[in-house]
C-alpha cells in the first residue's frame, strides 16, 4: 500500500531555487539564480585555526550534546551585537539555530495555526512563502515601492488581522529594497497597537555599501511582539548553518522547547567555530573586505544593465544585500526568457514564485555576488540581447 | 498585548531530562539520568586532523551551502553500510539529516495528521513522544516484555487503524530491551500488511556488546513503507548533529523538501568530518573501544545492582546501549525516590515521562556509560540504600 502522506504535505513542494541551484552546480552555467555567497570570501584559514584552537582547548564541549538554546558564550555575543542595534536584553533573548531558516520555521511553527493570515512584502523570500504554506498560512500580501514596503497596506492588512507579519528590511531577498528609516518608524507603531508577531529577517544587515545603518524595526517597537533573525552565513559561511533569532525572554523559552524536539540543538562544533570566530579573528576586516568585493560587483552588474539593457527595462539599486530585482516590460514573461537564457548558458529566478499569487510575471531576480566580474559583464550583455530580440 | 501560540504549542511541554541534564551540568552530581556519551571515548584528535584534511582539501564546499539531501558521498557511504544491514537501495534511499532527532521530528512531520494514531512501545523514547505530541498524535501504546514490543498487542493496534509504528529495536532507549528475531519477522509481516508508516530508530546499532546483529524490522518488510534513522552521534560524536532516514526513494524526495524548508541542510563541514572519519579513519575500531569501554560499565552497573539492591527490584540485562531499566515495587514512586536520591547527590530519570499515559511510576532508567565505574558504585549504593529505606 503506498504511503499515505499528512495533508499538510500537500502544500509543500519543491522549491523553483533549489531545482535551478541543481542545474547551476554543474558549473557550466553563468548563474545569477542561486543565494550562494562567493566562496572564495570565506575565511578558510581562519576557520582551520579556529578548529584547531577549539578542539585543543574544549573538544569534550565541541564533540558533546549541548543546550537547546545554544553555546552560552556564543548567546552572550549575539545578545551584545544586537544591543547595539538598539534591542534590549541579555542571552535570555537569544536562540542559536541552524542557520536563520530554522528561525522563520520554528517561528511559523510556534505561532501559525491553519488558516492564520501572514502580512508579506509581496515579492519576499521564497522560503519564508513555503514555510507558510507548510503551515497553512493565508496571505494578506502588501506591495513595495523603493522604500520597502507600503506601510499603508500593511496597515490595511494589520486592520484586518494578522497572526505574523514578515518583514526583511535591508536589501530585501528578492527585491534588494531596503525600507526606510520613516516607515520603520511607522510600522512599529502600527505593529506595537496588534497582536502580531513581528518576525524581522535580517540576514543581511552586515553587507551594506552605502548609507548608514538603519534600526530594526523590532528595535522601535514599545509594546508588540518582535522576533528578529539574523545568521552567520552571509559573514562567514554559511556550511556551518549557525544563525539566531531574538525574542522576548517568555517567547525564547517556548520556542527553545520547540527547538529541542526539532533537532535538539545546533551543532556544537559550529556554534564553538563561529564564536572563536567572532571573538578571537577580525570580524570587522572580514566583513570589510566583503562589503569591498560585493559592493565592486554590485556596481559591475549596474554598469552591465546600463551599458546593455534596451529602453523599458527596469532594475533596483540595492544598498547592500546580494540581489536586485529587474522589472521587464508587461508583455514579456521571465519564464519564457528564462528557456531562452537557459540555451545559451545563463541563468535567474524568474520573480512570480516570489509572490504568493503568481503575479510578477514580468519580473526576475539576478544575484550579483556570485558569479565572477568578467561573467556578470557577459551574462548581462546575453540577457540583454534575448530581451532586445523578444521585445522586437 | 502577549503573543498568542499556535493551539500546537499547547502540546509542545519542556522536558523533564532536559531540565535534569541542567542541574547535572553543574557536575556535582553523580548522573545517571542523561543520554550523554562518555566524552573520554571522542575521537577528539582524529577529527582535529579530519577538520584539517577537509578545510584544505574543499573548503569551498565545506563551508558553502548544500544540497538539501545532504553531500552525496557521505549518502553513498549510509546507503552501502545500509545495505549490509539487509536494506536495498542506493543513495536516492537516504536522506541525512541534523540528527537522529530530526529524522524523527521529518518523518512525524510528513505523516501525522492530528488526532492520528501511533503504535508505540510503552515505554519509549521520550522525545518520540513529544515530536508526535505537538503534532497531536494519538497513542495505542504496546506493552513489551523481556523479547521487546509484545507482537500480539501491536498487531491489535495497527488492526485498529494506526499512522505509524515508533520502534526502537536494539537496546531501547529507556529500557535498554532488544526485540527477538522471530518477533522481528512477524512484525514485519503485520506491517506489510497495512498502510501505517513504520518509524524505527536504531540510534545504537553498532553499541552491541555481545550476541549477533539481527535484521533490522524495515528489512524484513515486503510491501509497506519503512522509514529507518540512524546517527552518527554514538559512535563518533552528537555535537557533529548528523544522523540519517532511510526509506523509499518517493518518500525521500518528499522529506527532503520538508527538510529544505526546516533548516536548508545539514551542516556541510560537519557532514564532510563524519564522510572523511568513516572513510578514512578506523571507524571499526573506534566502535570496538566504544563497545568495549561499555560493555564493562554496562557489567559494573549490573554488578553493584546485584550486590547492593534489596530483593523484590528488577532490571533489566541490555545487550547493548546505554541504557538499563529498573523496575521497583509496585508499591514505590521513582519520583519519591528522585527526591531523596539528588539530596544524595545522584540523578536519573524517573520512568514515568517515557509513558504516554503516565504508567510506569515505579520504574526509572539508568545511564550506565556517562558516569565513571567508580562513580557508577557509588550512585548504585546510594540508590540501593534510599530503594530499602522506603521498603522498610
Amino acid at each position: 500500500m503506498p504511503p499515505r502522506f499528512a495533508a499538510r504535505m500537500g502544500r509543500v513542494a519543491p522549491s523553483a531555487i533549489m531545482e535551478l541551484l541543481k542545474t547551476a552546480g554543474s558549473g557550466e552555467y553563468i548563474s545569477f539564480a542561486s543565494g550562494l555567497p562567493d566562496p572564495a570570501l570565506f575565511p578558510a584559514d581562519l576557520l582551520g585555526a579556529a578548529a584547531e584552537r577549539v578542539l585543543a582547548k574544549d573538544s569534550s564541549g565541541a564533540l558533546q550534546y549541548g543546550p537547546a538554546e545554544g553555546y552560552p558564550p556564543l548567546r552572550d555575543w549575539v545578545a551584545e551585537r544586537l544591543r547595539a542595534r538598539g534591542f534590549a536584553g541579555g542571552p535570555e533573548n537569544i536562540l542559536l539555530t541552524s542557520g536563520s531558516q530554522q528561525a522563520l520555521d520554528l517561528a511559523a511553527r510556534a505561532f501559525l495555526n491553519e488558516g492564520d493570515a501572514v502580512c508579506i512584502e509581496s515579492p519576499t523570500y521564497l522560503a519564508t512563502l513555503q514555510v507558510c504554506d507548510s503551515y497553512g498560512a493565508a496571505y494578506r500580501p502588501a506591495p513595495q515601492d523603493e522604500d520597502g514596503l507600503e506601510i499603508d497596506a500593511a496597515e490595511t492588512a494589520l486592520s484586518a488581522g494578522c497572526a505574523m507579519l514578515f518583514a526583511l528590511p535591508n536589501f530585501q531577498n528578492p527585491t534588494g529594497r531596503t525600507l526606510s528609516a520613516p516607515r520603520r518608524e511607522r510600522l512599529a507603531a502600527a505593529l506595537d497597537k496588534t497582536p502580531t508577531i513581528l518576525m524581522e529577517d535580517d540576514a543581511y544587515y552586515d553587507l551594506r555599501y552605502e548609507g548608514r545603518p538603519l534600526p530594526p524595526i523590532g528595535s522601535l517597537m514599545r509594546g508588540g511582539a518582535a522576533l528578529y533573525s539574523g545568521t552567520f552565513s552571509k559573514i562567514i559561511a554559511p556550511g556551518l548553518r549557525v544563525g539566531y533569532l531574538h525574542g522576548p525572554p517568555e517567547v525564547i523559552a517556548r520556542l527553545t522547547q520547540l527547538k529541542q524536539i526539532t533537532d535538539l540543538h545546533t551543532g556544537s562544533l559550529s556554534q564553538r567555530l563561529v564564536c572563536d570566530f567572532v571573538t578571537q579573528c577580525d570580524l570587522r576586516g572580514q566583513i570589510e573586505r566583503l562589503q569591498a568585493a560585493y559592493r565592486a560587483k554590485r556596481d559591475t552588474m549596474l554598469a552591465a544593465l546600463r551599458t546593455s539593457m534596451p529602453a523599458g527595462i527596469e532594475w533596483t539599486h540595492p544598498a547592500g544585500g546580494m540581489f536586485l530585482w529587474v522589472t521587464l516590460p508587461p508583455t514579456l514573461d521571465a519564464s519564457e526568457l528564462l528557456k531562452s537564457a537557459l540555451a545559451r548558458g545563463v541563468i535567474f529566478v524568474p520573480g512570480a514564485g516570489f509572490h504568493p499569487d503568481g503575479r510578477g510575471a514580468n519580473t526576475l531576480r539576478l544575484n550579483f555576488v556570485s558569479a565572477p566580474a568578467d561573467k556578470i559583464v557577459e551574462g548581462i550583455g546575453i540577457l540583454a540581447e534575448i530581451v532586445r530580440d523578444r521585445i522586437s
